[in-house]
């Protein structure tokens, strides 16, 4: 998906939601479970139930992967489901040496046509170039990311004074450009907003662990935002874990309903 | 496997050379291509030929993920058929929060039952630990990378005058043991290998990129080795691809056996 077939979604949507499948089989309702493919089942109604109101559908590749040769099976289902005007990124963090990360791009983009792809960046530029050579797809390289971990080591202060993260987008974002390169930022704050924004005016931003009722959703989208819009809001278990039972998917609606309300305000305020 | 029958192989074989299986379809013997699954069968021939001069198989799972489903079920068969007293490491560079890293961990170690899997440590302590929860399982964590873009972030010199791959050492060091966790460390210079052993005396190194004809597996032993070894070193290239046509398992088990014989001298030097 190009960058102008992007926006145009997330105009026409007014929304910039990612909804996350981390399905796990262990927290699905009961009642799947006797279909023969209850991931695929359970992704399917909630595609169904909540397409209207996303512009991007991530699946959590480690969630598949656990499950082995049948999880996979699950998993390319799932990417077919995914109607082709929703963009769909493979979380799955890889990042290696030139020839291999140019194995893993052919799996996701070439084997499963995936749109984009979450990099790790610790190996540096060649372990992240080789995603930028496939038309129309996206790498979208981790800086700051909103686990606790995350801490350890991105925000170390180099002898410059500038914080690793910063370092990787600095370093970074002229490996590839703002229509093939994204950012994953787990920031909420606004000066860290701010001081993103400056070093990467242009590039989208995907922004996981925002959810409406923290209020922090005004905050990104104050500081975040670009004329582009430029942000990706994910929620995943706050959307797909809604309810419980044979309403699950009602429920996940609902709640992606309610971030795209706000969203659509946001949007409305900034004139996209 | 634990440590103990890790070193214990390392004393029996004479050898601590890791092969790497980076088995792609378009390099394999073209009269391998008849057989139902030619990665697996390449595989095969090459753990046969080779078993006895290593301890260690690393398949490089972008290879095998880069074929979909037919190449995870070629990577499980060659997993299963490499022999239960070799060390098994998938280099698969995975790492994200805490309840994705553990998903990660059930694929390959209860799913696949690999030994230990390589984790790239951008996203910090909760991005390790849940490798660390299985019995006799490793985390081998990357410190300092070969590629050429290892340099771009990993070299960065903190506030405190410390590159980012001591940081990570320093850091993570504490999260395990030596008898769980292991660092990559595409090191050959002396200096660099003295710095690392003084922070992390006893944890074994997994070297990539050391050829017997560079000249640099004398150095990497002289200053990584320990006295329980404490250094696997990875061969894939040099080794799988040595021939071509019907005889490439033979020339394999050549290089195979060039590098083990140059590591017994190392051995018997060091009195291991």
């Amino acid at each position: 998906m190009t960058r102008e077939e992007l926006i145009s979604q997330i105009k026409l949507k007014q929304s910039f939601l990612c909804i996350g499948l981390d399905t796990d089989i262990s927290k699905i309702p009961s009642h799947l479970l006797e279909i023969e493919d209850p991931v695929f089942e359970f992704n399917k109604q909630i595609i169904d139930a909540t397409k209207d109101f996303c512009v991007a559908y991530k699946p959590n590749i480690a969630f598949y992967e656990s499950m082995g040769v049948s999880g996979w099976n699950s998993l390319q289902k799932t990417l077919d489901y995914v109607p082709k005007d929703i963009f769909s990124i493979a979380d799955a963090k890889r990042g290696d040496i030139g020839n291999t990360s140019n194995m893993y791009a052919r799996a996701f983009f070439e084997n499963m046509n995936f749109d984009a792809i979450t990099i790790a960046p610790y190996m540096g530029k060649d372990s992240v170039t080789p995603f930028l050579e496939f038309e129309d797809k996206w790498a979208i390289v981790l800086a700051l990311t909103s686990n606790k971990g995350g801490l350890d080591f991105q925000n170390i202060k180099s002898e410059e004074g500038k914080q690793l993260f910063i370092q990787v987008l600095e370093t970074s974002r002229n490996w590839g450009t703002d229509k093939n390169m994204m950012y994953v930022v787990g920031a909420t704050r606004a000066e860290q907003l701010e001081q993103i924004r400056k070093i990467i005016p242009n590039h989208f931003l995907l922004v996981p662990g925002v959810g409406a009722q923290e209020g922090n959703l005004q905050e990104v989208t104050k500081y975040g935002m670009n004329t582009d819009c430029g942000i990706l809001i994910n929620s995943s278990r706050d959307i797909i874990y809604a309810g419980k039972g044979t309403s699950f998917a009602e429920k996940a609606r609902e709640e992606a309903q309610k971030l795209q309300q706000e969203m659509a305000l946001s949007l409305a305020a900034a004139v996209i």
